[in-house]
């Protein structure tokens, strides 16, 4: 069945020849500790250390480097208020060409501000999905730009996928049993499935996602595309609908989909920043969340849960200190 | 003159061979962004990455892997609520004894789990130095145990001062010009002053301290040990007072000191969190704070500065996250 899928292993391989020179291949972290606690050999792909500080930077290289040359001089267009905005901006900047990024005026400043500092030109609209199509449309229009799609695009896919190939490079000596990515419009989830399951069949692939925002678990359990309506979750990256090209993969060759809750979510942040010193975003612990919630279907095995990103908006955050209990520190 | 000193570099070697099986090498990892908004080559050393989160274990494990076998079984003690209690604790388990630590009761009871996580028995006293001191004392009276003190002790400086001799090798073919360490005690800046200007005779070595608890700043420029008194930083790891033993390497060794805010300690903090993914404490910011403080002096030269650690309760941050605005992400 693979070989009638969107995208396929050579895809993928595609892909990762093509964006070598501008990703990361980000390290893939044995934890102990939360290993313990999720009682399985846990390992951690740390995509939140990735260029523009998530995945999203390989799928945005792969689509924004396939162009001809022709296409790429009348820019890009696309329209985020995350990190496919970022990672559009950083990749057309690599590619010499210009991003066109439309975000709501509702989009934090912080998020504004990385968008520009990557060098795209921002149209701000209004915060609607109408809105921002039509501002797509009229710069695509008057410019020629190319549509980067941030999840239902084959090539954006297969860079996404590139995540599974140095999964499996990374574990060559000791396949793991089963590897758990987040699911939001399921770029990342669809691409690490092809890239798994054509080396390792028997590994299972699992999407792990926010129940304020189970649309990919109720089309997956329906056997149909179902939209995600008001979305609520902590997991600001993962409010999106699944894509149609994603969910035909996904329909194929992912093994399951596991909910979690915005504490557990949480829970799985802190603990990730805790215990291994790397910071996360909440969309960006979701995998360890479910990991952590189905420990007794993992009993002793190895496991890959992605850290998909990184970008917390620390100025959210606010810093109490407790001062001066603390002597010989 | 460095003969003269209480630590040498053959000390140094000496530790790094017996505490190899127990701490991990740490990543010297150089930031590109950092660099840019410093001026400088900026490379980190993550000890936000080491064993219990901190430098501390080192100089730990020096000192406890030290002891006779006789001396050992009658274990150790230290007061501390701090990164060299979880230290201690941990080099105590490891070398199969007991650790007791006297800890304030208004420690925050996260540290005081930590501390019981690894194993160590707790005896919690009044917040007061005099406190601290009485119940160590007892503790040695009744049981023989060995105080590690955690920053006026030649062991533990010459384990802390292992950070430095990794420093030199990691960066072997392109040697520092600078190289940056917090002060707090001083175990850590005095033990890789040591570690650095035994090959690197041209390297400075600079300390960086809050302004809030600057007793080595005025130490060092008045030439006479002044003590801590009402410390006041958001680097709740450097409160403590310079030590004797640490003083006089840092008179003889360390090209200067500088200070830091605590605005400017927290702005570091955020940066590196942000820009690196890498998560410190305040205390474990503020060499990079003085970097970026310091950039005029700094251009083009090849700078390390110390992540000294990583133990933040997040607990303590509040989280707030800006939902909704995010589609596309």
């Amino acid at each position: 069945m693979t070989d009638q899928l969107p995208v396929s292993a050579a895809d993928i391989e595609a892909a990762r020849a093509r964006i070598a020179p501008f990703v990361h291949r980000t390290p893939l972290v044995r934890s102990e500790t939360l290993g313990r606690l999720a009682g399985c050999d846990l390992w951690l792909k740390a995509e939140n250390l990735q260029k523009a500080g998530a995945f999203k930077a390989r799928g945005a290289h792969n689509a924004i480097f396939a162009l001809s040359d022709a296409a790429a001089a009348r820019g890009v267009v696309t329209h985020s208020s995350g990190n496919h905005a970022a990672a559009v901006a950083l990749a057309a900047g690599n590619r010499g060409t210009t991003a066109r990024v439309v975000m709501p005026t509702n989009a934090p400043r912080v998020k504004q501000d990385a968008v520009a500092g990557y060098g795209a030109e921002i149209t701000l609209c209004r915060p609607t999905l109408e809105a921002r199509e039509e501002a797509v449309a009229e710069i695509r229009a008057s410019t020629g730009a190319v549509l980067v799609h941030p999840y239902d695009d084959a090539l954006v896919i297969a860079g996404q996928g590139t995540v599974g190939a140095e999964i499996v490079d990374q574990l060559a000596d000791e396949p793991p049993d089963v590897v758990v990515a987040p699911v939001g419009g399921g770029g990342l989830l669809s691409g690490v499935a092809v890239a798994i399951k054509a080396v390792l069949a028997s590994c299972l692939v699992v999407g792990a996602e926010p129940v304020g925002a189970d649309d990919a678990y109720r089309s997956f359990t329906s056997g149909h595309l179902i939209p995600q309506t008001s979305p609520d979750t902590v997991a600001d990256g993962l409010l999106t609908s699944l894509g149609e090209l994603n969910f035909a993969i996904i329909t194929e060759l992912v093994d399951d989909i596991w909910l979690v809750t915005d504490d557990e979510i949480i829970e799985a942040m802190e603990l990730i920043w805790t215990r291994t010193k790397l910071l996360v975003e909440p969309s960006g612990a979701v995998a360890v969340a479910a990991v952590l919630r189905n420990r007794d279907r993992l009993g002793g095995r190895r496991v890959v849960a992605v850290l998909s990103g990184g970008n917390v908006d620390v100025r959210n955050l606010q810093w109490n200190v407790d001062r001066g209990s603390n002597v010989a520190g």
